[in-house]
């Protein structure tokens, strides 16, 4: 999409002129109190949302000028609209050039935040390709789903406060893991430190107490994608879970990458998924092509050991929004709710080393020679992806990334 | 505790002048837009504290200013014990009589709203009798309890989004329930929805990711508790919790009451509890008596149907608090979280009618000669308690109230 562009973007940036995510930046140069701002990353630039607002047509001052995502979230989909219009305007005629060349910040100068204020978190489960591969490792009934899980998208909510942004260091948790055959619990430190590659969908508009969203309003409440890390405790989470489910194992820090994607961004990576569409209940039917061929890397440090494909997951993002409001909980600006580990069919497309490494029995072995069943003091995870774009081309979804530090 | 102020209590008053919760309420003849403000609730009136905070010794304007408690929630234990010290002077100091009578508002001209804004929520299940119960209902081992229940306070994060204030009527949420015998899933409205009678404790202040709160630092985070009505539909929750814990079964209302009772308050109830305090782990070793002689009362149509005592909970407020944070996890200022259902160990101390109607098999009687296994569409549950106070008296701790609406 370089040509459609007068702005010239390097072949090594991470969005072109084509994505335009939203994110929220601090300048380095200004120091530790600098002010948070919103803003469109652009080639290796971030463009200054607030000293731009007065000029995209309407005053969006109240929406792009905070130091949050959030009142833009809450704007809704007219205003995302015309947000993105005018930016893709702005990159098409060079008469608009003397404007953003003022207004564009090197990213090298930035600090990334949190996008927005996370409201509730839910996390998902709905790949068939993980659940059974869990289903082999520890179910009963060998590689079977749960009784429910063809019914319904199983989630569950996690912790809002510890999502932390891409970059901040996960230190190694302590808690309680599980005894051996008829032993008794230990404490320490985790020994089963996993990663898990997920994608998040990020709600802009709320919705009201006891009235249902239906699959085909998802594009009316949820403004974009993230991508997440759902960082995850295997002995602590095996031991604490029955009968209500992970907690701890879960709730250290979830990592969230720092650019939302626009949906509008994603016209070209919509495809069917391999879930039911006709043959379920009526509020999870979803006639669209409400998939998307998201295609995550997972790096382990810089080694690429896993490549899941989003679009083999079973549930959709419209199909999660649908039911986890079908009973009447009520959507918040900056409810976030991720998808559950991404895996496919291959066995290099597994998105935790809980699958990769088979709990550890069969450790991968990274280029540098060394072996993990689980991550180890000091590693680095990152989990990037990249989306069809227009032309046949391919943009960056950006990444998300975090180094264990040692239980302190 | 009438004699030691000069305000005259009404006997039927919800609080007398020892109690001194704080709450946020809107005046009710100043019509929908009137501001919210923090109060203070003594006998039948609010004290207006944002009118009176240039005079509580120090300027606490900008702590119980705002329509929202979490300033003050914030503020930590020295404000908190300067501000209930300077409001117990004034109540006992007829030369206050001026500045408080000028400042009250009588309640029932004042509308109480959420008394903060809640962050994150975790409900625990720490009655041992409460989960044997669902043991001998649901269980494998008949009354046997979870492998890891005595090792840990079991809990789970609910939907902080869907807290709502007392007096919030309770939809009655459909969903999928569970198939019978080999049969398929249905879907429509709940045919068992119940309460939970819990009590919440409230977090002011806040601690940093992967730092740990120690049991013997829960009174410099938590500032009080509150009651709490964990709303819940038994078929949605017996169909989609396994294997990730309950959702949708839990997630459509979850009800609070209005005030926030400080732990200040809370002197003479303390009492030491029935759980471990040497023979667990370390970090859930509990040397004081961090139990608490709560004695709540559910109603159901104004008929009192269960006497729960909070005194027979196996896990205390400060374990949870400890077991939240062990791994990592940080809290933030508003942070709720439940002691999940009370349940003593007599057949009318059970504070769900999961257990009191025995899963609806054996019906409870209400006064008025109507049955119920779970709750009809207009019944009204109440959810109110009393503690010890000084000097032999009982004090009330206020009341959480919601009728449920049929499905729309």
């Amino acid at each position: 999409m370089r040509g459609e562009s007068w702005l010239d973007v390097p072949d090594d940036a991470e969005f072109g002129t084509y994505v335009l995510p939203y994110g929220v930046f601090s300048q380095t140069k200004r120091g530790d109190a600098a002010p948070r701002k919103t803003g469109v990353a652009v080639g290796d630039s971030v463009l200054d949302l607030a000293a731009v607002a007065g000029r995209l047509g309407e005053d969006f001052t109240p929406v792009v000028a905070s130091g949050s995502l959030n009142p833009l979230l809450a704007a809704g989909r007219p205003v995302w609209r015309v947000v993105r219009e005018r930016l893709t305007e702005w990159l098409r005629d060079p008469s608009y050039r003397p404007v953003v060349m003022a207004n564009l910040i090197p990213r090298a100068d930035v600090r990334l935040h949190l996008p927005f204020e996370p409201a509730d978190f839910v996390d998902f489960y709905s790949s068939e390709h993980h659940a059974r591969s869990v289903g082999r490792m520890f179910g009963a009934g060998g590689g079977s789903l749960p009784a429910n899980w063809k019914h319904l998208p199983v989630g569950y909510h996690g912790r809002a406060g510890t999502i932390v942004p891409s970059g901040t260091p996960v230190v190694r948790p302590r808690g309680q893991r599980g005894p051996g055959e008829g032993g008794s619990p230990a404490f320490g430190s985790t020994r089963k430190l996993d990663f898990e590659a997920e994608v998040g969908f990020v709600v802009g508009v709320p919705s009201e107490l006891g009235r249902p969203v239906g699959v085909d309003d998802f594009a009316e409440h949820v403004i974009g994608v993230c991508l997440v890390n759902d960082w995850s405790a295997r002995d602590i989470q095996g031991w604490e879970n029955k009968p209500l489910g992970p907690f701890l194992g879960k709730s250290f820090a979830t990592s969230l990458s720092p650019w939302v994607v626009p949906l509008d961004a994603l016209g070209h990576a919509w495809v069917v998924p391999e879930g039911p569409r006709e043959e379920t209940f009526p509020y999870l039917r979803c006639g669209g092509a409400w998939g998307l061929d998201l295609r995550l890397t997972v790096r382990l440090n810089g080694h690429p050991v896993a490549q899941p494909p989003f679009s083999t997951m079973y549930w959709t993002g419209a199909q999660q929004l649908a039911h986890m409001t079908v009973a009447g909980a009520s959507l918040r600006t900056g409810d976030l709710f991720a998808s559950g580990t991404v895996s496919g069919p291959e066995p290099d497309q597994r998105g935790s080393l809980l699958e990769l490494s088979w709990d550890g029995s069969d450790p991968i072995l990274l280029r540098d020679g060394s072996q993990r069943g689980y991550l180890n003091d000091g590693d680095e995870v990152s989990i990037s992806a990249t989306a069809p774009g227009p032309g046949g081309s391919h943009m960056g979804l950006g990444e998300v990334t975090g180094r264990v530090l040692s239980s302190t």
